[in-house]
């Protein structure tokens, strides 16, 4: 195949849109206003459907060429209480927060002794005598790493850990939380229930509560715990993914697909998780809109998918709704890791195409971002466009301080670094024109 | 009157425990002990008295030559829920937390208008037309300062908020919290009210909820919220001051008063307000008794005061009791300040024992402490001797952070750092045993 150029002036548009991206207040009026006016937008609440309408009367008001809304099917479910304490051989209160999605105790909650497991691992080798009638205790804890490497082997505890439980006969499961700070404020985040197991309760500890868990049982007597958790599921419900199109001038069918999440925790207000992604992907191409001289060849298509925090529930139906679509499909990026500074740039694209990115790398460089391989998932709600054949960018971002805050109530626009998210902005802005500028193919 | 010089046998023994207190465990242990075995201990409350009879136990396991109790009266106040939203024109949960001794709403809660107070100043000049009917805000921010110094100006609108707010018509206040983090734990402290004025719910917002607050009131529309706040005063019950001796061998009577205090608010455990100071006073009393030859001139006597947080409530009837004692008060010094370093130390001695303060101070100097004023209050509790005129000496502590923590749910162990803690255990002892040693009279 042949080579096909980034030119000059796709080149020199792009570096003009960084340098104003870095002087651009646009991203963080959009944040503050997400998260000011609305606040925490649990997937399925009328929070989220609220945010939905914050979202479309926003595109509309930016003037994005196009804004409408795809339908999702979402199974709401709704906390309601959560509470625990040590109740034997001592007497203190725990901070806990119910896992996502998880079932409730009986009514008045549950007392029983706690049998401590290091890991999930652990828990897996287990012995069902040692487990039943108890109260499961995972105590492991989430390594701290720039790329945020540790919470992949830290969630299997809170996804899986409590249908684990269950099947060797646990009352309930309580988790150190999924997070690298020491408050007092625990760390949500879904729990996945299999089929074949008895549903219990889960949740997390916060780490200063788990640390004050470990210390009792060091002191070698059976610790007992009160633990009452209560929820509610309602059945499905509507939701919507919301989209605004820049239109391409040239190929108005082909989108370069810009993905965050507008659904949050129902804990804090998704200004990490994942406010400033919607922010970022927004004012990105509210920026090219703006700024340049004519709209870009390829149409740039910003998705806030529904309900990612219950399952990646509205990317899963994007990607079924336009499976047949997968060709006009560019090339896609998702920003859903806070504000944290762009670092990398990776991609899957095809070999022909990979100058194309290391021309976005160059200019991304005065950002102080690397080039990074050819793997690229994504992100979680892009990714099941990936899988489908899509080409994918990753957008990488420095993550040591993102689960200090994830899925917590401290998720609030203060945690935001407005100097971070128009780094973000600006790297954004290079690879979203680009990659619709530029005529070849990334496959 | 002629100066008694310090020996060099007793600066030699005070070298010597500085230098051990440095590598010794006891603080840790005894502050591991009191937050994972008592944790919360409200004063007034069943708590209180658990961690009365745990600090008997330590101190009779430990050896002190005497343990006694001497009774304290308390009016019982009891935390039974809080909870606020803003309910108009946009819908999010308040993080806040009742302040101690608050009045409860209505059964039900409170709605109304708030009207932003910037500061308590403001607050005694505004117009009662103003804020008649209304919730009071009280946005003002304390400063960070080493000293601590921005407490005493923004901790008037807690103490003194809800009784001028109240004059003026208002239905309950809310505060920002007097603390210098940004987490979404409140800080609670005691609520003074005026017998002349309506008691009203008084309750503090976490930081990044006053920040929303005022990000909501910028946009120029009025802000309802639903406030629920429901307490419950008890009466009088009985506490007690915990006192631990070593006797002295010469002057038994005269006594080395080493203070803290046992109770803390009940959100935390108690770590650094006030766990810190009873682990280092204790400690600083068991090393002496444990690595001298023999007993020091004057009684040590560490005091556990009870119910600080009420207002004193311990120190004070402990002043009243031993009011015609005070002259046997040789001289008194009080841990209250977290854990951070000691780093200066200031005493109100007489010109005589002066040079017995620069002995202590060049001791110390080697732990990054320096010589300060001739002011010292001797600390919240013991300073109700020193105004009977004991004299007093500060050991002042590095309080950067100690408003990050102080009266949240986040006061717990983990927060401490061992190596600052024995940082104080040796600059205490080097106090203590001088002072307990030195055969001359500091007034
Ligand atoms: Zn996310
Ligand atoms: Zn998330
Ligand atoms: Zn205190
Ligand atoms: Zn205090």
């Amino acid at each position: 195949a042949e080579t096909i150029p980034v030119s000059e002036d796709t080149r020199a548009t792009a570096a003009m849109l960084r340098d104003k991206a870095l002087e651009s207040e646009t991203a963080y009026t959009i944040l503050e206003s997400l998260t000011t006016e609305v606040g925490p937008r649990l997937g399925g609440s009328e929070k989220e459907a609220e945010a939905a309408r914050w979202a479309v009367a926003k595109l509309k008001a930016l003037g994005f060429d196009k804004v409408y809304m795809e339908p999702v099917t979402v199974a709401k479910w709704e906390r309601l209480s959560e509470s625990a304490s040590v109740v034997a051989p001592y007497t203190q209160p725990l901070h806990i927060t119910a896992l996502g999605k998880s079932a409730a105790t009986p009514e008045g909650g549950v007392t029983a002794e706690i049998v401590h497991i290091p890991t999930y691992e652990a828990l897996l080798e287990a012995d069902a005598a040692d487990i039943e009638g108890k109260i499961v205790f995972i105590s492991n804890r989430m390594e701290r790493f720039k790329t945020g490497a540790g919470y992949g082997p830290a969630v299997q505890a809170r996804g899986k850990g409590a249908s684990e439980a269950a099947r060797k006969g646990a009352k309930a499961i309580i988790i150190r939380s999924i997070g690298t700070d020491s408050h007092r404020l625990p760390h949500t985040g879904g729990v996945n229930y299999d089929a074949d197991a008895p549903r219990i309760a889960a949740a997390a500890l916060s780490n200063p509560d788990a640390d004050l868990l470990e210390r009792m049982l060091e002191r070698g007597k059976p610790i007992s715990i009160h633990l009452d958790v209560q929820t509610k599921e309602h059945g499905d419900v509507t939701m919507h993914n919301v989209i605004g199109e820049i239109t391409g001038r040239e190929k108005p069918d082909e989108v370069v697909l810009m993905g965050s999440h507008l659904d949050s925790w129902d804990l804090g207000t998704g200004a990490i998780d994942d406010g400033a992604g919607v922010a970022i992907t927004v004012a990105a191409a509210d920026m090219i809109q703006n700024l340049t001289k004519e709209r870009p060849r390829r149409t740039l298509r910003v998705v806030l998918f529904a309900s990612e925090e219950l399952g990646l529930i509205g990317a899963k139906q994007y990607a079924d709704a336009h499976k047949d679509d997968v060709a006009n499909h560019a090339i896609g990026a998702e920003s859903d890791f806070g504000a944290g500074p762009v670092w990398a740039l990776a991609s899957n694209v095809s070999t022909d195409s990979l100058h194309v990115v290391d021309t976005m790398a160059q200019l991304m460089q005065p950002l102080g971002v690397v080039r990074h391989g050819r793997k690229a998932g994504g992100g979680p709600d892009v990714g099941q466009m990936v899988k489908l054949g899509m080409p994918g960018m990753d957008l990488m971002q420095d993550g040591t301080d993102y689960f200090d805050l994830h899925h917590t109530a401290d998720d609030t626009l203060d945690k935001v670094d407005p100097a971070a998210l128009k780094q973000n902005l600006a790297a954004w802005v290079v690879f979203a024109y680009i990659a619709a500028e530029w005529p070849g193919d990334f496959r």
